[in-house]
């Protein structure tokens, strides 16, 4: 057994049938062109065939009830694979569409406390031949960003390589030292925060406050007000999933002729879709929406007109105007864009260190949803997260199979009832939507409007 | 908005991640030969075009996290049915045994409390061409008696009708206010007098208490006492499934050679097939182990030598020696018969109202499962619970489609790892075994045993 610090059994602590609290990926494969009708078979076979499970997949709650205090790991020797690793497939016809249903309903069911937290799931039956792999780990034993990335290292760069092992037979890394870009890390981190009472995190914030307040009544910054939405209230446990690719080549033309950056693009692109929809919903506010948006380091250095530094992987997170009152999607990029300087201008002036606490800050008041009526009567502290997670830029191989896909699926939360993760692959970005069930209705919708956005800005600027 | 009587809140309250309080069926139907290829979609359309769903299928809590004394039903006026209703499909090669993986899965998740209590899984890819399907509905909704009831009112007779509606789509029909044959029911009905604090049950506890104690003191009956084995501990949250028919002729013919009743040898098969399985964990106790068997006062007419009554359908609880520390089949047969008429016995003593709080008392044990330490100190009040569930006693058509299996899927409790309930259906028994994956590896091999058991009795006895 090894001690659960606080920060992990946060995680299982703050979990409900309401919202589960573990992260998932859904990769996309084209199988070898030597391949045979029997690739999936022989693919869970070689996931099986491993005899050294890394400690991380053979890791689980001691006791599965933990309460804060008394919280422990502890590791099982084996590993029963006809659970975690499960073969499924589509049915008729098998589109993509069927292949997101499915993948809803795994990402809202809890995983079983009383064996390591992780399933993986291998989907044939895809109608295109390509096959699907849908993981999902608990949050207490690893980020989402850092699951992308061990499921990263078990890719190849070499369409010829056949060595590959699967994410639990790789050997085991010390987790880095570094603060690195760790997407939702900062909303949670406050939660943990909340969670490590006097932790070193909580007694940060204060700094954090001061020094931001100080920018406040300087004037320079305006920190932007998330209105009420029928994204910000409670939510329920059944989930809705949406994926799709983009061009990064398109999103970057726009950026360029406009003088943005990508992710004012692509805040663009979710700015417009949310505002579609909530007009076929009924539901757009008056006021503009805002998003939380993790950022690292780079793009402060970036804005302060800086090189990129080892401070560079550092992470905080910033509010965005969302500009969804306004009409022309040209002038909503210009809008985030501004908006997004701005903010970025707040963690131009402060340490890597303040930057975590202020973040930190700005996300606090996700950890006061269990308080009753807090979600119902308070203003969100933003309307949507998006998150931007580095992928691999170039083609990867599991032994043969090109990946082809690799969408993130996030995590919802009381008051945040849709999440945009996206994740760049080659020369892709691939869009994650996950939403809760009852207050996101037809959540697919927000492909098309993402793609109308996309089109509306290249009209203007491409 | 309608009250919640404490009764249907206690499934509510007592269910956990580790317990789901749903019950479930498996069926199987054999398509009409004059179906094509387009069966199953067709079959979920016709599911989907109701438009009169009825209330059951409509309700759900008004608050999903209910506590005791302030519990409504609400009910929803249209029914996501893209949510409700699921078409899934078995991965190559198609088996048995895979529809079981799935059902395993399946019946470990927990039901959205924020949508009506129920799931309906359409499956294809079956390698025979036969279709399953599965269904799931909460215990606080409707018991499994009653579940399987609906299931049977929507199929027919007539293999040439094609009226069938789904269970959702028939109308409603008042519950009956006699007391019938309700399987699980005698247990759970326990749990429900503990909800029910000073209910009319919990009141007839001290006078069943007076009419058994008496009868002991008359030396007429021994007790049997349950020795503690590995499917008495606590649960975890995954489950293995496992199911199988028999021909009701095989089960007939010892039981007629044997002089024993069809339950008496379904128990000895169920005692030789514990038996074998815990011989193989090493872990068969030293003494005898016994069922807990829901019986109807059919079969107390029967012991007393009486006619069937309009008492007939009225339900008890025994518990019956298994004998499994005795070697020879045909012997534990004769052991077990004795033993479940010495039971009969006992309530063939009584009137209905205290045969109900007799069984009540007998399972009352069950409801101290979360007293902290019970579990892991206190003997189990019964080994196991095997439970009978008449079906259909022809063949029954889903517009043409020939029922052919239809399993019971039922729940899991702290204490009790492991159940086995049957149900009859045209020529055959046909057995639906649940446990918790954890405690009962592979829980498969039950089915051989079942089995071998029954083979080793016709020997003796065919």
């Amino acid at each position: 057994m090894s001690f659960m610090p606080p920060t992990d059994a946060m995680f299982l602590l703050a979990e409900s049938r309401e919202h589960p609290m573990h992260v998932g990926g859904l990769q996309l494969f084209e199988p070898p062109e030597d391949s045979g009708p029997e690739f999936v078979r022989e693919l869970l076979d070689s996931f099986r065939a491993t005899d050294n499970v890394s400690p991380l997949f053979r890791k689980r709650p001691a006791e599965p009830v933990s309460s804060l205090g008394n919280a422990w790991w502890t590791y099982d020797d084996t590993i029963d694979f006809d659970y975690h690793l499960r073969h499924s497939a589509l049915p008729q016809p098998g589109r993509i569409r069927e292949l997101l249903q499915l993948t809803s309903r795994w990402h809202g069911g809890l995983l079983d406390r009383h064996r390591p937290l992780w399933e993986t799931h291998v989907v044939e039956g895809l109608q295109d031949g390509r096959i699907a792999v849908y993981n999902k780990i608990h949050h207490s034993m690893v980020d989402g960003v850092s699951a992308l990335r061990l499921m990263q290292r078990s890719l190849s760069k070499d369409p010829d390589g056949r060595d590959c092992v699967p994410p639990w037979a790789l050997p085991s890394r010390k987790p880095s030292k570094d603060v690195e870009q760790r997407g939702l890390e900062p909303v949670l981190g406050a939660l943990r925060s909340v969670g490590a009472l006097g932790g070193e995190a909580a007694g940060l914030l204060p700094v954090a406050l001061k020094a931001a307040g100080q920018m406040f009544r300087d004037g320079d910054v305006a920190m932007p007000r998330a209105p009420k939405t029928i994204l910000n209230g409670r939510v329920g446990g059944a989930r809705r999933f949406a994926a799709q690719s983009w061009e990064i080549d398109r999103i970057k033309r726009v950026a360029k002729s406009s003088a943005t950056t990508m992710n004012d693009v692509v805040l663009a692109m979710v700015s417009g879709a949310l505002r579609e929809y909530l007009l076929e919903q009924h539901a757009l506010p008056d006021e503009p929406m805002t998003a939380m948006v993790p950022v690292s380091l780079a793009l402060r250095s970036e804005s302060a007109g800086q090189s990129s530094s080892k401070d560079g992987n550092a992470v905080g997170a910033v509010i965005v105007n969302l500009a969804t009152d306004v009409d022309s999607g040209p002038t909503r990029l210009e809008e985030i864009a501004l908006s997004s300087r701005s903010a970025k201008k707040v963690l131009g002036g402060l340490t890597p260190t303040q930057i975590l606490a202020y973040s930190a800050l700005q996300v606090f008041p996700l950890a006061l949803a269990p308080v009753p009526g807090y979600i119902k009567y308070a203003r969100p502290p933003f309307n949507v997260i998006v998150s931007n997670v580095p992928g691999p830029n170039e083609p990867m191989y599991y032994n043969g199979a090109r990946l082809d896909g690799m969408y993130p699926v996030s995590i919802v939360l009381d008051g945040q009832a849709i999440n945009i993760t996206l994740c760049s692959r080659d020369a892709y970005l691939d869009f994650g939507l996950i939403g809760c069930r009852k207050s996101v209705p037809h959540l697919q919708r927000l492909l098309t409007h993402l793609e109308t956005a996309l089109s509306e800005l290249e009209s203007a600027w491409g």
